[in-house]
């Protein structure tokens, strides 16, 4: 029996589950604590940067993964050189941990990437300033998520408390219409699935909607966003899920915004919304399986995130209404605990008038929030 | 949190885990032994006939469901009377637990099933056999499943072996065209919410195929066929998922074949091929919460059984060829050792054209036979 390891016990990790189950596969997660929300699945309660422990997780599964991209790349290497299966493996997971190392490479590959620098005092910084109009975005290197790590600013003295020995990202203020996202997965044999483009909406640097396929991507945009995602895979080697999110700007080109090595938020429609969704094209991938197909079962889904959720009680608190309100939707808890701005769950609702499946969508998770 | 308990550890109780995950429920099961289907979700092992073990159980849980139908009536009404939320309960299970029982309360509510007796003697027996052509079909009432304790016979002397003290039941032999089955979900509340009439191929007493829904069935048969199925459901007090399994005979009449009160094998085609699977809406039922669209997210869904498995390996040692062939089909395997006429899993495929799907089912479940 195959054995699928996955370091880190969040709801990335809690989504694998139920595929897993599926086929038939087993899995075991290590977590930091009890209680997280892949809490059944957890065979392992320990410190992801400590080389001992994960080693001997290690021993008891055929492949490892990751719900988040935090585990030292030391850890890492020390897996590989112990002939543990890692996916993605520590070349390709360096350009999701570290910005700068990401602008870099994806500049090297001629790839369009919004105008960048790497600054390590504020002169450097309020002379980029100066060159972009006077705003931009700052950004740490290593360790940011969901907004965190993201700065808007005109001034190097707004991140006076950012330099602290180490380098940080600059970028151009990007004037975009909207934002998207290419998913792809890619297996260890080099098999490569594409999702359809979508859009994302933002809130507060975090992911709010996606419309999957996104409104109006015209063959040539989602050629454009076919051709980044498949390079980036290919060229720095990933294995497993990998999101492209991007810019489309107000001059019509695309430009990169981030990487994620691992399934995401914005494409989490596919569950309910494809052939194939992300955590069981995830798990086929790592395992180096056959990838599956990733056609959209309807015209059109919209995913809407649960962010905070109820002020109190538990999500699944609110289902009387919302399933009786929404019966065709799909709700997802993630077994979190409330709490303002965490992500506790999202709902998918998919039919053939994007209009009326927006409303829908919307509506189921409205319950959710006070 | 609320937490759902689940008796018995096979493969209708793993496939209970995926949308409990899905959902935010947590999920606990009793099992009979380690290394169970549903493995991952036990959180007790012991004897389901044992009122103490099954009480302690329940102790941590908000409602009780179950695997399969054996659960004693004592224990189910300590339960009942300790005050535990237990669905199906022990009024509607006696029905599913009994087949002689069945006939008799079905027949009374005037619902239409074979001409059957309750035999104890062998004259009995051939008294029936003299008035029905020669040839019955003889039922032990309890304890048999999957041809299990059914035994087509023309005489008497065949079934010396069953007359060891208890009545047992002797039905006509049908003359039909085809064998189909309607489910239906009812919630304690009494919502309702039946998924479209199916078409079920047997081999061996033991289901093979599942098309979805039953080609040709008219407005009338399925009307017929739901109409069976609600009055069922709420004259017996059914709660969670029923499957009538219905004879289409010769000459156009529907008759009751079998009653099961859980998830069943006939309804596996609705984890993919319905907007709310068997599963998803088994947990809603028994939580009491309200019931999801039934509707089929493709013109055509066929489901076909695997049975018995690789002779060597395991059920998964097959996916990298049956994954690469079929990247539309959806493979779910139970985790169990392969073993001959074992249901040790099954695979689904949907689209518009009813042989072409059947064609892919059909190849992708190939690939796990010998």
């Amino acid at each position: 029996m195959t054995v699928l390891g996955v370091i880190g016990g969040g709801q990335l990790a809690r989504m694998m589950v139920p595929p897993s189950i599926a086929l038939g596969i087993e899995i075991a997660v290590f977590a930091e604590s009890r209680g997280e929300s892949a809490e059944i699945a957890v065979t392992t309660i320990g410190d992801y940067r400590d080389v001992e422990q994960v080693l001997a997780f290690a021993q008891g599964v055929d492949v490892i993964t990751f719900d988040h991209e935090h585990v030292p790349q030391s850890v890492l290497r020390a897996l590989v050189d112990a002939g543990v299966q890692v996916h993605p493996g520590p070349d390709a997971l360096l350009y999701a941990q570290d910005k700068l190392l990401m602008r870099e490479r994806l500049g090297a590959l001629g790839l369009p990437v919004p105008d960048w620098a790497r600054v390590e005092t504020p002169e450097q910084l309020d002379a980029f300033l100066a060159d972009h109009g006077g705003r931009a975005v700052l950004k740490t290197p290593v360790g940011g998520y969901d907004g965190k790590g993201v700065r808007v600013i005109s001034s190097a003295a707004e991140a006076a408390d950012w330099f602290t020995g180490g380098a940080l990202l600059v970028e151009e203020l990007v004037e975009f219409q909207r934002e998207l996202a290419q998913l792809v997965a890619r297996s260890p044999s080099g098999e490569l699935a594409l999702w359809p483009l979508v859009e994302t909406i933002q809130r507060d640097g975090v992911c709010a909607e996606v419309i999957a396929p996104a409104p109006g991507s015209f063959e040539k945009l989602s050629a454009v966003a076919s051709d980044i995602a498949t390079t980036i895979a290919e060229t720095l080697g990933v294995t497993g899920v990998l999101a492209v999110e991007l810019f489309q700007t107000t001059d019509e080109r695309l430009l990169i915004n981030e990487l994620a090595m691992r399934p995401h938020n914005t494409g989490h429609w596919s569950i309910d919304g494809s052939t194939t969704g992300q955590f069981e094209q995830h798990v086929r991938a790592v395992l180096d399986l056959p990838l599956g197909a990733t056609g959209c079962r309807d015209p059109w889904s919209v995913m809407v995130n649960v962010l905070g959720g109820p002020a109190e009680g538990a999500f699944t608190d609110r289902y009387p209404a919302a399933l009786a309100d929404q019966p065709t939707v799909k709700f997802h808890g993630y077994g979190k605990t409330p709490r303002p701005g965490r992500k506790v769950g999202h709902v998918t609702a998919g039919g053939d008038e994007l209009d009326e499946v927006v409303f829908r969508a919307r509506a189921a998770a409205a319950f959710f929030e006070d």
